[in-house]
């Protein structure tokens, strides 16, 4: 059964071991890509679903629960199924065996038919991502999309890598005196048990694929618990996966939904004795509280970070600041990977426009993001809204930081009068005050800080980085020297770099089956999307041998 | 340098993922595979170093310390330097960098060239392997020279292909309108950070040997804190480690020891914030302290189980009882896979000699340990002695644990007087007697219990095992259908399997490059020798990009 898309996992295999550019799933909304109509179909499949319980065979409590709202301004008004927790991990440990059984390429196979299917829906899962998140259409489509399945098609391919790096059976003759010793043997992966996803409020498909696709390869059933503010998207995923595994002959409850309205059902599930996988992503106070008492399990997380942009000289001054601003503005900042400590030497830099002061530099990267977000309905286009009113608080303190750069303005959507949209605030902050940019604000909030030197930038993003951890730095720099040490201070720190971006590749992005997201290596995440520790403590290899 | 050894690292490369027969260093004491007066000079150099300082070149605290007695009589009087902890913690982090410089294949090569030269030590160790666990002279020179050795290269061996099996380098070439973007990306494998080994008793090589290596190869310095009782073989490890990193132009500092009388050395450097790996072998209790306390690190641990034997019927009688009188006595069972609890059928097993009582089958298995150590002399070349009291004092209780089947008995070493040996004591526990037989009692004691039928010895099998764990299991049974059953509740309590034993393998040896030791998949240990998971965590994958 699905044979047919045993290309895709070979072609998906080669990507992750050569890491250049390759992509399963077509990024571009365009029509001329996923056909006429196709976005159209989408909406309506979207609206469809407002107001109304969502279809979910799965077994409940009995109520429906739910009070998602735009931040556009709407309430979603869908409602899910109350999960009954101990019935869902009890029919979720008895699907188990069967899935076990089918071994490492039919669960491979059978994950790329859910994330074809889940591909089959982007436009309505771009409206779910858009209407719960506050992304902008575009963004919502390609990383709550495409994006999204092809890091979970990543996923499927290093588990299914490391489950067959070595054989699954071999003949074992060791010369003896007399006969040899010969022994037949059976190595086969078992599950290490039910797994647990506890999905974001801005990302969350990206950020729950890699996990529920990574544990459902290697043979886990996964109970996916969506943020209460963010579950539609989530639901449609886990709706696709059941109906495949139920074509497919397995049991639907390998995958199950767990929604809440926000009554703490992740500390419920993460600590249940029988989850003994657990991915995350959101706050880093959650995330710790998770790593030190989730102990039955194996906790994988992604917090939050101090990401930092080291500003020595540029041969692009214009491309520079283009490039930063926009890494600002996209998704008002509301991004783990967008940029917040921009440190600059207080005696300027050197560009191919000549010297500029650190003034220069502040009122050079403020008027970018002005000309970026100048024109409202474009604006919005960038931004997005808010996702929630956290974000807005934040935006709303802080001029209290430090002294003021940029303002944050107040955007009016055309089409959702309600929607809270709010440019990026740049604060410049001084060196010392390492308590406020030492940790995350997050929202379009950032930071210039004038350090002494290059060097004493390289130092506090080596300091800030190695103590709360960051997900991207990126340094800006004609030399090759200041580079070089740039990326040794980004190994020492643990933290993923990027050089002079000045184009259209921005910091925050991150390109499944080549960049890496996240190391493991500082304390904004405890691994990669996608590397080899990722999903190794996923499985186990159970061997049995007989003489032959 | 070290490029001969290329040939090596591939072969291994490739058993790794065949897990047939393979084997880097031959476990043949014998003159014609070591070399005439190899045994001899091995002798005289293990000679030398008792009752002095331990040669070894690493900063101090000052005094010497060590108060190992070999168990077959004899005070060592060997001392070894005073560990400072913070020194030895700084000097590793400060040899990291250029460790992690050097990058896989330097590392890897570098580690193989240590496993060398550690063979050609393999006579010494033996000795000192022997003279610290009790182990009888052929076994601590296989177990605790080639086997330990083949284990630390298969180490080796799935950390170089966990850090290689994505490209270190990548061009990223994307289409886009216009110009296609271009990126230039390098991908470099850190270390998580400092290591740390805690040896046991019993078989200090070839249980440190894997964390060792997999820790240093793929970056990490490593501290070796060896059991107070067995510092020796360890120190001679560490020894060689240091003298071919120094070689090498590399710091020494990766590999250092941190001897100890029994102070508690392994807590205070397992809770330090900069060590971020833990390997333990030894016992649940402590091993468990470790998972729950040592947070900052990555802790892998091998502790205590019940491995169990259901026999359901065999076409090898004699075989039979051969193999499990063998695997009973083998070094006293002081090993974490001898088998402790043997399930039989309380109405008998079928037979090629016809049908036998469970009473037949006790008496038989008692006739078959009374013949394999009839002769003293023979006797006490397959059991060794015992490590150490406590080992003794649970064979003199274990009678009163239920109905004796075979009382063991004291041996007379003629070369060694002062040795305390004993032969294993078989017991007939009822099976609901759970509380006793649901729990290890490490060193020569087995139980013999009566069950329902052989379904039942596979629930009891399943049960104890998912709640206590086990290294080994093992099935007899002439009965396609029941072995598919053992099979099966092997995997459900993730326990390997070995069936049908009644030749030259047994159930307590595990093979390097073949066998899986341990699982992770139950309670006795968190990982397996060696799995793609045992690797995984100890290194983290940096990414720095920049336009083409």
């Amino acid at each position: 059964m699905f044979e047919q898309h045993r290309e895709t996992l070979e072609k998906a295999l080669a990507a992750i071991a050569e890491r250049g550019h390759w992509s399963a799933f077509p990024e571009s909304p365009s029509p001329r890509v996923y056909g006429e109509g196709a976005a159209e179909r989408g909406r309506e499949a979207f609206e469809a679903l407002l107001g109304r319980r969502f279809p979910l065979d799965q077994p409940g409590a009995g109520a429906w629960i739910g009070a998602e709202r735009s931040p556009y301004g709407m309430d979603l008004g869908v409602t899910y199924p109350e999960p009954a927790v101990e019935e869902l991990v009890a029919a979720a440990r008895a699907a188990m065996p069967a899935w076990r059984d089918a071994g490492p390429r039919a669960r491979a196979l059978t994950c790329v038919e859910i994330v074809q299917r889940i591909n089959r829906r982007s436009f309505e899962l771009a409206d779910a991502v858009r209407h719960t998140t506050g992304q902008a259409f575009v963004m919502a489509f390609q990383a709550g999309g495409p994006h999204a399945q092809d890091r979970a098609l990543e996923a499927v391919a290093y588990g299914y890598a490391a489950m067959t790096a070595s054989a699954d059976a071999a003949r074992w003759e060791k010369p003896a005196k007399g006969e040899p010793l010969v022994m037949d043997k059976r190595f086969t992966v078992v599950p290490r048990g039910v797994a647990l996803v506890v999905g974001c409020n801005t990302f969350p498909t990206w950020n729950a694929y890699p996990g529920l696709f990574a544990s459902l390869v290697t043979g886990n059933p996964v109970i996916v618990k969506p943020h209460p503010r963010a579950v539609l998207p989530l639901a449609i995923t886990v709706q696709v996966a059941r109906e495949t595994l139920a074509e497919a002959g397995f049991d639907p409850s390998l995958v199950s939904l767990a929604a809440e309205e926000g009554q703490g059902l992740a500390t419920a599930l993460a600590t249940h004795p029988a989850v003994r996988v657990v991915d995350f992503t959101g706050s880093t106070e959650y995330g710790e509280w998770l790593e030190h008492h989730a102990r039955q399990a194996l906790v994988h997380t992604e917090k939050a970070g101090v990401n930092t942009v080291v500003i020595d000289s540029t041969d692009s001054w214009r491309g520079m600041l283009g490039n930063l601003a926009f890494s600002l503005s996209l998704y008002s900042g509301q991004m783990c990977t967008a940029p917040q400590n921009v440190l600059v030497p207080a005696g300027g830099i050197e560009t191919d426009e000549g010297h500029k002061s650190f003034d220069e530099v502040a009122s050079g990267l403020a008027a970018a993001v002005g000309r970026l977000l100048g024109d409202d309905a474009r604006a919005v286009e960038l931004t997005g809204a808010l996702v929630n009113p956290g974000v807005l608080a934040r935006v709303e303190g802080a001029p209290s930081l430090g002294e003021v750069v940029l303002e944050s303005r107040a955007v009016k959507h055309p089409e959702f009068p309600d929607a809270v949209i709010r440019t990026p605030v740049i604060v410049r902050v001084d060196q010392e005050k390492s308590d406020i940019y030492g940790r995350e604000h997050f929202g379009p909030i950032s930071f210039l800080i004038p350090t002494g030197s290059t060097q004493e930038s390289l130092d506090v993003l080596r300091r800030t980085i190695t103590a709360r951890g960051a997900l991207t730095a990126s340094v800006y720099s004609t030399s090759a020297g200041v580079l070089d040490e740039a990326e040794r201070a980004a190994l020492d720190a643990g933290v993923n770099l990027s050089c002079n971006l000045t184009g259209g590749v921005y910091v925050n992005q991150s390109a499944a089956f080549s960049d890496y997201h996240g190391t493991g290596a500082n304390p904004a995440a405890t691994a990669s999307l996608t590397d080899p520790g990722y999903v190794a403590g996923r499985f186990h290899v159970v061997q049995s041998r007989r003489p032959a």
